[in-house]
């Protein structure tokens, strides 16, 4: 059974071409190595509207996972909470642990520079005001909570967008319930660097051996241009369980890819996994 | 009057990060500088079902513009023009300007290798089988065409994944669409690099600075943690037309802002546009 996942990323800085999305494939590369099967990535605005929209649309699909980056900080623009509880239409509250770790994070930042520990500002606790039903994760390296929301048979993950707390968030709360859900299934790739070939001459070779090897994927990766024959990367990937013998089935794909293309006179130069 | 766009990246090394979406960032950005306004981003799978389901999705929601990338060249995976032909209800037939473009690649591509001109291949026509009622762009650095799509209201380009043909089409078909569309409208920028502030105190200064500058949307960066004053950068953006004075109006809010923030002890070390 394939275990699938959404991932939606908020932020206008994402849509004005000002930040390169390394969250998403960050997220997309760690979730796949454990066999999951990443469907769909939506970016979306910092807009409460557009929040709930999206977050509505991507669980009507039934996704088991859903994770979603940013927008969870003191600041205005930091509206995902908003957004989820609009689209699960419930009221957002002060969360008592979520309040803890806010406060213990101030706390400890006041200790550090050696100043007196404050009362926390409607900014801080903005950060500890979940949408009811929801459940805070602890934020090892950052401020803000994570939050685990669970609904509908979908577990909602909502990280902070700053790469460090969300991957640190990731590797500590998801990463243990991902690897449950897909069990001792794993993904595999392998890579063949071909000289001298065309991909339009390698597109009949690539359907013959998917034919024969249905459980491996082939994409080409063109690197130079299409009339000058030229270096292209071929990527073969597979999941499944140890005893299924997945990088065999890839080696045996890879190894029949090769004998097929050195034929056309194209050469592979490497191969790595 | 806002022109809006969606962006639509097809492609399943997007979603097992083997790519990092720069494509996307690209294009945001450059339609960012016309003051189009991107509002989502939606990564689907090489799957014909997936990429229809989108697109049935994306021009539901009534954007003016929508620009598709990847998918477009002679492999199996390259299925974005059957997914289009799927969502809209269309067959797919060769395209005659399509084929000639495509016919004129591969004789210019023998002659540069000097081997005799042969027939395309089926591989080879498929990059000019396209979605009836559609036209093909020239490619000016590749191979497959981009097509353009006119569907209830909305103008849909389909380009290519690899980014230096996805540039040079967006450059040369979209680029003068989209600035007769937005007019004399342009998109202007101003990033506060600030040392010594928590994000947390900053925030009621920013809620403070919008309110005064409703025209501009001001964003904050933490490039260090919450609870050690650091460097953050704050990013000031504004669109109008050039009478309106936009780039007076992001001077005015950046000056309110940083006479705000020194207060609190932060320190704005240098202003960029």
């Amino acid at each position: 059974m394939t275990v699938d996942m959404e991932i939606v990323c908020i932020g206008n800085e994402l849509l004005i071409g000002k930040v390169v999305n390394t969250n998403a494939s960050w997220m997309g590369k760690r979730a796949t190595s454990l066999g999951v099967a990443v469907k769909r990535i939506t970016v979306v605005a910092d807009n409460i509207e557009e929040m709930a929209t999206a977050f509505h649309e991507v669980l009507a699909r039934k996704p088991r996972f859903v994770v979603t980056t940013g927008g969870l900080g003191p600041t205005f623009d930091d509206k995902t909470l908003e957004g989820i509880a609009k689209a699960l239409n419930r009221n957002l509250a002060v969360n008592q642990e979520a309040l803890d770790m806010v406060k213990a994070k101030y706390a400890k930042y006041a200790k550090t520079r050696n100043i007196p520990e404050g009362e926390l500002t409607p900014a801080q606790v903005k950060m500890a005001t979940l949408p009811e039903g929801t459940m805070p994760l602890v934020n090892p390296v950052g401020t803000a909570p994570g939050v685990r929301v669970d609904v509908d048979g979908a577990v909602l993950f909502v990280l902070p967008g700053v790469p460090r707390e969300m991957e640190a968030i990731f590797e500590a709360s998801l990463m243990p319930l991902l690897r449950s859900a897909t069990g001792d299934v794993g993904f595999f790739e392998l890579s063949l660097y071909v000289d001298n070939l065309m991909e339009s001459v390698l597109a009949p070779l690539i359907d013959n051996v998917m034919h024969e090897n249905p459980l491996v994927y082939i994409k080409s990766h063109p690197k130079g241009r299409e009339g000058t024959p030229n270096m292209g990367e071929l990527h073969l990937s597979t999941s499944g369980l140890p005893s299924e013998n997945p990088q065999e089935r890839l080696k045996k794909a890879a190894v029949q890819l090769s004998v097929l293309m050195e034929k056309t006179g194209a050469k592979v130069v490497r191969s790595e996994t």
